[in-house]
């Protein structure tokens, strides 16, 4: 299923960078879960290109139309699609692609498996495609807010080209991180951050880094053994992003050098409910969550698109030249942050049906 | 589907650690592909207990049986089902865990998620349970190897709490990762790791460590944008393993310190093959393979069984002291190779059916 | 994965009777089928309302939009969003609906099920919604034709009201059954049943019926057991449309009275090829096409909205009367034509993509 | 998903008639249901061969034994494995097979799609694979039982080669169809249908039939438009099994000879609850249950297998006679009542766990 992502609260993707508009067909939500298109609006404004001088000036609306799924504001239990419009496509700008493989896109691989490939612009394996999953990401917020009111799922950017910022994933607050424009919660090197980005766009070059996620107020027993983990799903949703290239939970890759009595979360109780003192495990245990915060990290590459020349391959199987192109995001890591949050609260609200419809305890109807 | 993985070629793992054994239904496998029993039981004495000083004591001989799927030594294209008998259970061993969580482990997510588990060792969050998958794995390595003669999935153990493997994704042989106990491809510091290890275990204690693992002989066009990246696959099935806690492919988090201008792989021509220069993408653009090696690395944390006292809590709520257990894995990394490999070959076969079922360009019927 | 239909070949339909519009998007659409809109529009002209005076008076001219998924007039190998505005949606017609159930209509099971609907129209449960199959079918036809050029899908009214066309299905012609607006191939009784028709509409009534299909240059091997048996698909398929109660493959309930030796399609050879000389199997044996003409029937009830007072209730609990509505089809059986074969080529693509993975003796890459 | 049904409570099946057994795997099985081997026995004894002189004198006694998914005589949450073996397996008697197609089996369609066949028996198109179903409609009984303990399913034969019981499905009794081996609750012509069998039998033939089924108690919501609408997982189920040949809901075929103003059942209150005066929908409407019985019928063509010389051809395309064949049901209708009750009861199920996910007026955790 390529294009669909979830079981029972579920995504079906779909559009090109430049064609008639890109969007999402959201099934399986249940209904009576207030959603208007200002809900939608909120979150495609929070990863629209153009916000700032560090990303691309390509100028997109992205305004979202809601065609179907709701009456009065309210969910009806059927499939919700939601429709963004192209407006800034300027397909002439891709001319040259048709003819040649730009390096670490995706042009060479989709023309080598489908033997035809939308050139102008980066078709399916454009960033735009991810609108469609920030739409989705905003409904399932709302699931998620109607079943777990106080469940907050919080992201920013952590780390670029090295430099990292100093926060804790228990306490950092949604204001810190989106009162900048690079989403990155520490105030004290905010600034050379951003002129390590503005260098390497000036350089026509780009940069990369991390994004952190914690989702806060997290329920016990989400996430389905063995293989539907809690953090297998959510790996699976943040290396399915453009641009990711590695997912870590809790410890991470930091487990490789730690032995079993540091890295083991002691068990104490708080009140009635059971806690662990430290927090290795990212909020997950078995694959199902321990109601502890869920904390994870995703890296991104530097962005492909370069304003310098580089070497690469015709479509016939010369050797060339590609020449600089104009606009593009240094960094695409603050555009990312709502993606990253949109792909959480998706694998969530799936996982919190699945959990519902198993737990015989409480009797629904 | 909680216990099935792969869309066209998928497995259903069965089976707890302690109770009448495990094993794993594999469906969707093409038929008149030879297979035996042997072919299997190859795969599963390279992840059985007891191999070597530096793993679990536990004595089980793990003998597949093929229950139903073949005739003649080749495949039906029916449902193949194989089971591995559980021998050295002893429940009694595990009378405490009745009562008490053990830190780490998935007894307390078990238990608030279903409200019931098998506490007679882990159930199904037992490593045993990956008994199906390398079975399962097998399987796939056939119909591999039948799709594509040259193809060949190595991993080897590159890190052990913080010391590091050196050798070359690209040449790394075989041979040379099996010829010792710890599945280490460099002698140069062999010694090293495996005093590493003695000592935790002596200790009681236990290491963590990364696997990494190659994919040579690669096709193109392997991966189904945008949801089932071939990436995004692998991380689900990484993550799905006990234990692991990052996966990273290509750059990885490496990818966050670098510029664009370091990290695009240029394109080269060899003959008339599209090859790049770099593999920072890892064998994979765009979530579609390019040809070059698929390479990934996953992390796995320290066993979380130690023979040391820790605190913790019991199922009515007293926090306690938990005794030392007996045998245990100090280092699980060796026995996850396979595994590691076993996840892979089920990704690759599962995307060789899709990209199969696509390619209209030769009529199969 | 209540609105997406097929494992391979899917599409997932959305859009209420009045809204924006209704569609579908078809993932899984092999790369390089030439597809236009008209294509589609060709199909949903087929079903269209006010086609004749034996159908809806509704207004609705369904033009098709694809707004992704092709390039140049090709599929791209990525998801075909297809949308069909809505434009003669009247809701103030339906304000009665708020309040009352309409009997043997989904009002009162979508209000029980949702605790919401949309009353301004039937919603989802409006034969609008197969606007997307039609679509949907007419790609699925497109991909057909690549794979197998001489294969044909033809359906049929058969039986309204008691009624029966006799014809032939090896050798009724597309040709005889368009030739009129019943879609009936049996001129000698078509305007005994159209006066039928006339008159149940006059007296505000509607008529049930049967449609036919067969499908011939069938290939072997299609179907895959033992749940996805090719006639399993098919009456999933059948049964999924509005109003449908029944489906029957082959001999179908006359198999009830028949005895083994008449039931049994004796083999001979035809050349180098296996047939049967009778088939009272339907083209299908074991789930699995056998060559032969596959060969089954739908039963349709009449038509829920009447112009006639009923008994019903409201949404409150009081007994009422509904008044008589104005328009309505009194046979919905000719529409229903062509989403018949809509569906029948959906299961086809599919089944054909899936035996197309499985089948390891033609390379396909 | 050949081998797998169900979408959140789901089964796979697996196994041959001739090899080392058959059995399913239950997955998504909510934990904390009381669950044995009787269970699971009492059902599969149902459907055992030799219960009669009217059926097979295959001697198996199907001994289930559950390898995984319990403790303590409870679920636990994780897949049920159920096992069960062969005993009366003869392939010697199957030799000629090897060789020769028999008429309306499935051989030849078996050969010509996977290449390969075991042709020591049926394989998984005999009818000894539905033991998986049974067992796991057994588990399905369990769950539905839980949520609604007053739900009743039941099947019956209601016409054997043309002659009819007549019953009402709103009162017939277990014990009236249980209280003789035809599984037939008319006693005013079952000596006579009786005898039609035995001389069905004695003439080497066999004789088709058709099960009606009813499940009382039923909960209004169940069943998800539109794909899986309640009759068209219910179709599909029924036209999966071995030798069916139709199937229909409420009014069926019947409904082609209606009017829309006798078919159209009318809303009234009985109390709180709203009611139909009539129920030739079924128990269904826009594909949810609607409260009214669920009511619907499955053909079976008369089985395949006779004691009587075929014509039919070889492997090789030789046209040969084949010859009498011993022991065979003459007719499978009495065995296929438990079958019939147990896919059904697998649809409820798996329905029921999906319409809890859906339902957020009940906080389940």
């Amino acid at each position: 299923m390529p294009n669909t992502f979830g079981h029972l609260f579920r995504i079906t993707t779909w559009g090109e960078s430049h064609g008639k508009g890109v969007g999402v067909v959201v099934d399986g939500c249940p209904s009576r879960i207030p959603l208007t298109e200002e809900d939608i609006q909120k979150e495609l404004d929070r990863r629209r290109p153009g916000q700032s001088k560090i990303t691309t000036q390509r100028k997109e609306k992205d305004i979202a139309a809601i065609l179907s799924g709701t009456f009065n504001g309210m969910t009806l239990g059927t499939p919700i699609m939601i429709w963004v419009k192209n407006e800034d496509a300027r397909p002439e700008a891709y001319a040259e692609m048709e003819y040649i493989y730009r390096p670490s896109h995706a042009d060479f691989t989709y023309q080598v498996k489908y033997g035809i490939r939308n050139w102008q612009g980066g078709g399916r394996a454009s960033a735009r495609e991810t609108i469609g999953r920030v739409a989705g990401g905003a409904v399932a917020g709302k699931v998620l807010h109607t079943i777990y009111p106080s469940l907050e799922v919080i992201s920013w950017v952590s780390e670029v080209h090295g430099l990292k910022a100093m926060c804790d994933p228990n306490t950092v607050s949604k204001e810190s991180i989106e009162s900048n424009i690079l989403r990155w919660p520490d105030a004290s090197n905010l600034e050379q951050v951003l002129k390590e980005i503005e260098t390497a766009q000036r350089e026509g070059d780009s940069v990369g880094g991390v994004i952190e996620c914690v989702v806060r107020g997290m329920p016990t027993g989400l996430g389905e053994p063995v293989f539907d983990k809690l953090e297998a799903d959510l790996a699976k949703a943040m290396l399915s992003l453009p641009a990711s290239k590695g997912f870590e939970i809790g410890s991470g890759f930091r487990a490789a050098r730690m032995k079993g009595s540091e890295h083991n979360d002691p068990f104490y109780m708080e009140g009635n409910k059971v806690r662990t003192r430290t927090n290795w495990s990212g909020g997950v245990q078995g694959g199902i969550s321990n109601g502890e915060n869920l904390y994870f990290r995703v890296a991104f590459k530097p962005v492909a698109t370069l304003a310098r020349e580089q070497q690469t391959v015709t479509v016939t199987g010369e050797e060339v030249i590609l020449r600089a192109r104009g606009r593009h995001d240094p960094c695409v890591l603050p555009r990312a942050v709502p993606i990253v949050e949109a792909m959480t609260k998706l694998v969530l609200a799936d996982h919190a049906l699945r959990q519902k419809a198993l737990d015989l305890t409480a009797k629904s109807f």
